[in-house]
């Protein structure tokens, strides 16, 4: 091949920069945590709505939380279709000649499934009513549970950082009671326990914004960017350290790897007294304690004190159904990064450790959030609906399984029934028929390795089949079939040295008719 | 408001053209299928694999089955990121100057589940193997089902399409044998009827394109894309019928609404050979019987004898089986639209019909597909890697459910705790909480008409509740609850006229510790 033609573009098989395919093995773990909690989320009366992962960019709208990716951060591209632009009453917008103007409009890959839910919440009451007419609703009441993939266009990506990842949100749009709140917390709490977490093992922070935020107008800080700002350095909390908040709320710091990180350059007092604010709440207290404590600061913002007595009785309601502090406490220094969050805001931590390759004990940190966005859907409707949520980030909690010995690493395959003899095809797939209409996950192998035994075992192992059946002339004439059982195999391996030996456990004789029942026996 | 600020462009909440939201009683059906399926597709050893909705569009490659929408029905966009472009070798093109070429690569929305399975498994091996160790390779097995949305860009848009809908496949890389294509209308056939489908309600449809081919080739048509072309009109038959179909191979049409089609303008005796061919398996007839009537045509071509020899070693396993002709049956002049099929091809069709809104009688027609692809995946590997794979088309199913009345048109909402006074709060969320432990589906109203209990019941009914839980004060004393039957209710106003009579047999009051057991009873 001359050097010119080697030189040519070609089609490489590979995916897309920051997104991967999902094995047998993840998948099996990621559907055990969606339907486990699906199962909660039904339970306390939310019904399973879809939306497209496709959605025009300014109905989605940028609430993303980290700084550095507000522009970049949503994965947008321009429609190829020329479509009409519209006015904010819905109609087309024509230009002076009276022409409609026309568009490719930037469509963005969801980056969550509560702005597509705002969309389509207030998609439909457009649908139902005349503009006019919603200044006089109430908006009605709307809980759904939704699970499926998001994007986010990341440019930094580390290792176990990918653009395309799942949630599985349940959200109450159009409730103001605080009530609904509670309820986030334990039915994030619930369903975190039937996927299989330990009580204890995790807890859910709660925190109102309401109270930074009016204790940030006590401070002076009356500017709503000013407060974005600062609640989007105090989100790095967890990340960066107490330390490092303080230097970006102030001058600026330098990261490990030496690069400069601009800070806000908040006047001294200003930062003094974020500072001091967290730093009141840095050790775990009960709900009460903090509450005294939240008293205590006698901060004058009436939306503070809102916030204090939003989560007073967001307490009672959680201490009457017995969800104590094992389960939800009270952090007044969380603020959730999103910018759409209005007032009570969530977390769930996982408290579980692991070892890294390196042998480090680390935690996995956050697994769930939400929090109370009752501005969300006025942007795209115009009237106020006051709406909460939770989250639960699927492939974190799926990985915190794994890597926390709490899930197997490799799911089973089917039972394997080797290919010897074409004659005795019909044969395979009968037993394979028998098989599966006892309940039992069979395979008849049907690859290009069909005349060698040990590649067709490698398959096997390869899918973490639990048997391998085998069947040959001599089997076939006797009516038997010998099972070979790999599970046990690779158990008495390491006991048993002896082949002879090994083979008399692993291997068995059976008749055909007994099969299924044996098999389903050794399963157990 | 002036006329100028009424001007301004809006947001609007709106979804992008073509696509939809999916409510909780679509929802429900269609993972009941989507699980009904996935069981089927594990029983018979196929592990469940996903892969991102975003890829190249180069290694997705360009299948699609309308000739109208070959270029424009794949959903594309050109990625915001500048990345390197590859060479055949998969290392970076540099131009003259020993650059790395950059550019914007288009991406695709994948358009189904089998090409992203194809650069799935090219990807796999090229991370495996080197480039010049893939020749002496024999493709390894790998059996995968998925399942999830997938795009086409159609331009017209009539009602109930929509440019994302769901698919659930299940595919066989890596194998040659005939006895994995008799597997495919196994799968299938067992998949619906799993579903709710009873026998004889859908027929699986099964030919070899490799017998039109050689057949095609026979009567002089040698080039790939004439075959390709004359094979989309063939695919139309059921849409337009036979007399259309050879009109469209001659020399065009002009369709209902007056529209002019372009046709082939093939060649008079060519066109009299493909209608004839067509007409011979226009009436149902057993596989034996098409079999015999494929050799009666005496085609001299050797890929048509392959296909015909392939067709009758699948009738062989499917009648050992005892897969007769009332699941799957032999139609030569089925081809599939789709260009990357190669031999053995699969349509279930559904034999059900529906009164549509104007009183006339439908069918619904394919709910299925699949076929043999043995060059998809070497377009991406050079290397031979023969396949075989069915897809149904989970949208499609769902909406035959629904048409035919197999299908509930609505799914049960939970049980409402109405809202009647603050201070019992704590009473209903205890309430609601013994319900849910008991496997109830239970909601405490949280919504924002606290005071208006017709609202609340507007609500509920809304929701399709089957009950309404009412506690005042007067019941809380009592230490009782009233429950409210709305499903036998809604029964009962048809009969009972008499209001007394009628709330007697709806609503009961019922002592609170009885509350559970007294509905799981009445639910049935």
């Amino acid at each position: 091949m001359s050097k010119k033609v080697e030189n040519k573009r070609g089609v490489v098989a590979r995916k897309v920069k920051g997104f991967r395919d999902i094995d047998s093995n993840l998948n099996q773990l990621k559907w055990k945590i969606i339907n486990a909690a699906s199962e909660v989320y039904k339970k306390y009366g939310f019904e399973h709505w879809d939306t497209p992962v496709l959605e025009y960019a300014d109905c989605l709208g940028k609430y993303l939380p980290d700084e550095d990716t507000v522009d970049k951060g949503v994965y947008s591209f321009k429609n190829p279709e020329l479509e009409p632009v519209l006015r904010a009453d819905g109609k087309e917008l024509r230009d002076d000649d009276a022409h409609v103007v026309m568009e490719n409009a930037f469509l963005s890959m969801r980056y969550d499934l509560t702005s597509p839910l705002a969309r389509r919440y207030a998609e439909g009451l457009l649908e139902k009513y005349q503009r006019h007419q919603l200044g006089q609703l109430k908006p009605p009441l709307f809980r759904r549970y939704q699970f499926g993939p998001v994007y986010r266009y990341e440019i930094k990506l580390g290792p176990g950082r990918f653009r395309e990842f799942w949630q599985l949100d349940f959200d109450n749009v159009g409730t103001n009671d605080v009530a609904a709140d509670a309820e986030v917390c334990m039915v994030l709490s619930d369903a975190l326990e039937a996927i299989g977490l330990p009580r204890k093992s995790y807890v859910v922070k709660v925190n109102n914004r309401k109270i930074l935020t009016g204790y940030l107008k006590d401070l002076g800080v009356e500017n709503d960017l000013d407060e974005q700002n600062i609640i989007r350095v105090i989100d790095k909390m967890d990340k960066i350290g107490l330390d490092n908040v303080a230097l970006e709320l102030a001058g600026g710091r330098t990261d490990s790897s030496g690069a400069a990180i601009k800070g806000l350059n908040l006047d001294a007092n200003l930062v003094i007294g974020i500072v001091d604010f967290i730093k009141n709440f840095s050790n775990q207290k009960t709900r009460q304690e903090v509450l005294a404590d939240l008293r205590n600061l006698e901060i004058k913002n009436e939306t503070a004190q809102d916030g204090i007595q939003e989560l007073e009785k967001m307490d009672k309601i959680l201490s009457t159904l017995d969800f104590d502090e094992e389960r939800v406490i009270f952090d007044p220094s969380l603020v959730r990064g999103l910018a759409y969050y209005t007032g009570p805001v969530y977390e769930v931590e996982s408290l579980q450790t692991y070892i890294d390759a390196k042998g480090v004990e680390r935690r996995i940190g956050s697994i769930c959030g939400g929090g109370r966005y009752d501005t969300l859907v006025e942007n795209l409707l115009g009237i106020k609906v006051p709406a909460t949520g939770g989250s639960i980030g699927v492939d974190r909690l799926a990985e915190l399984l794994m890597l926390t010995n709490q899930a197997p690493k490799r799911k089973d395959g089917p039972v394997f029934i080797a290919y010897f003899d074409e004659e005795l095809v019909p044969l395979y797939q009968r037993m394979a028929r028998d098989l599966r209409d006892a309940g039992i996950e069979t395979e008849v192998y049907y690859g290009m390795d069909k005349k060698k035994m040990k590649k067709q075992m490698a398959y096997a192992d390869d899918r973490n089949c639990p048997f391998v059946i085998l069947v040959g002339s001599n089997e076939a004439e006797k009516g038997v079939a010998t099972v070979k059982n790999l599970k046990l195999g690779k158990e008495l391996s390491n006991t048993i040295s002896d082949k002879k030996e090994w083979n008399e456990r692993v291997q068995k004789e059976i008749p055909m008719a007994e099969l299924a029942d044996y098999i389903k026996g050794e399963m157990g």
